[in-house]
């Protein structure tokens, strides 16, 4: 039997906690063979929630936590004080190399802080990317940064090419990903002080596959697989992405109710607009860190949660972290 | 009879010039009893466009003016050097103060630059921003700024933020406008450098109605009537506005058209997805300057260029430069 992929699961973060992460993480132990999940959190509670399922019981552990991280805690000091919460404990546990990777559906702000200050970065990485994969007409790409760094400097946005383009790659199966800075033009010249600075470094790169600059119109038309930008401006995407399709849905939805008066309207659009919702891929990474962070959305159900556990096995198995070693350290050599 | 508002139109910019142009122009005049506008450009093709229609005639003029500046020429250069180009010509009017606004389809850096070089700023204001309405749940919200200024100061977007209420207020006639600042969480410590250092200074602006900080999930919404952001970051949700509409409803139509057979769906989409078009707003002012300058999409009809003049009557009318001088000084007295 190959090396078991060890996951530490928060089982009490986010909004559908414990219930549907440990519906996941019987869903994600099932599916993935070489799955091992560590359900952090109140003991009593996720008892109780397992004893519904029937599952593989050596490759579910339960690790008790009496504490919770709350949403609303500012996230240094939730990490710093609360040392038995189940996002701490967790996070320990990959920092103790007891497990690959952490997923949680908590606090945003505390799980960027705890795997930055627990887990910790990968020798040579500058700063951390959070990359979530947004939907396009062409399939999932995906955004660094998206939350973690909102002033950023041309080397980080250098690094975060590199690893987003490891990662489609390696765990989401694109070859030879095309790697775009945002911008606001395609010429060369266009840009602010950041972008100009960072596309000759982008371009001198030998292990991406740059192809320039995107438009922010041209991103849901999946005219690139790696999508590189600041944090500040990585956030409007995903938040924009989000707001505007809200808005659009609710418009069409409201309309076609109204002037049909049926439900056929309604029931295609949701169906057709299935290909725009990302947490097929699992969930967000914060990439570069000695061990994979996985945030899902704070309202992730267990299919969200049993992805997440499949990509957490498809990084482990593609030795994403090694290859980031690698590509980091050619860099200083270069 | 009040005194005309006078128009300088540039008959040859964009891609339908000068046919729906001159079509715009003529409706303009007919609807707006109180506009003057000079049409500039190929004197022989404007005038068999006229032919076409009858309007009052003496509230069209013709400027001749031989040469064009094309969308793919360095704007700096065109604006130098071609003195005879209708858009050179038109702007001329505006700083001769023959015209109080300007308008045209043409290119947009070109207008960028000729409006700041030959038109000019008003006394006080640091950097005029392009400020284009975008479409909301609620009505229209002014972006400012959305392609001027990519590396911006506080300061500009102080002036950005009383400018762009200025013009919700009495152009598009939003009673008290919100203004609201694009920010990666509503919390008053978030942010980049940038947004840090503006947020303290729009809360002590007593002339604004400033809300706080808005996340770009909540601009379709309609949660702020004004958005202030630097250039980079509104030129991204200006375009991905554009993109993601466009991709979802190709999704949608596509969907539809396929699986029901029959073009209602598409028609009743095409329908309510109406309300999310700005033009019925004119065109995107570049605000600040002696003179309104007015952009339009370079794909512009007759409709857009008819409502970009009604847009300039009602911002002459508005005495909406003078508004802004009395504020800029009050703000140099504060």
């Amino acid at each position: 039997m190959a090396e078991l992929v060890k996951i530490a699961l928060d089982a009490m973060g986010g909004d559908n906690a414990p219930a549907e992460i440990v519906k996941g993480a019987v869903e994600g132990v099932k599916k993935e063979q070489e799955s091992f999940i560590y359900l952090v959190g109140r003991e009593q509670q996720i008892k109780a929630e397992l004893a519904k399922y029937t599952y593989p019981e050596d490759r579910i552990k339960i690790v008790d936590a009496a504490d919770v991280i709350q949403t609303g805690e500012p996230p240094v000091m939730a990490i710093r004080r609360k040392k038995d919460s189940s996002m701490v404990k967790a996070l320990m546990l990959v920092k103790n190399k007891e497990a690959d990777a952490f997923i949680s559906a908590g606090s945003s702000g505390a799980i960027l802080v705890g795997g930055q200050t627990i887990v910790g970065r990968i020798k040579g990485v500058e700063r951390p990317p959070m990359a979530p994969l947004i939907p396009t007409a062409k399939g999932p790409a995906i955004l660094v940064d998206s939350g973690a760094n909102v002033d950023a400097r041309a080397s980080f946005l250098v690094q975060w090419a590199k690893m987003g383009a490891l990662y489609m790659e390696h765990v989401v199966g694109i070859k030879n990903p095309r790697v775009a800075i945002v911008n606001v033009g395609v010429e060369e010249e266009k840009g602010n002080n950041l972008v100009k600075e960072t596309y000759p470094l982008l371009k001198a790169c030998s292990d991406i596959n740059f192809i320039g600059s995107i438009e922010a119109r041209d991103i849901p038309n999946g005219d690139a697989d790696v999508i590189v930008c600041d944090a500040f401006v990585g956030n409007v995407i995903l938040k924009l992405y989000e707001g505007l399709a809200k808005t659009l849905i609710g418009k069409i939805k409201g309309s076609l109710t109204k002037s049909l008066q049926t439900k056929i309207g309604a029931l295609l659009i949701k169906k057709s607009l299935k290909g725009l919702d990302a947490t097929e891929y699992g969930g967000a990474p914060l990439i570069g860190l000695n061990g994979l962070v996985v945030k899902t959305h704070g309202n992730a159900k267990h299919k969200e949660i049993r992805n997440a556990i499949s990509q957490c096995v498809a990084y482990k198995k593609g030795d994403i972290n090694e290859k980031i070693m690698q590509a980091i350290s050619n860099e200083n050599f270069e």
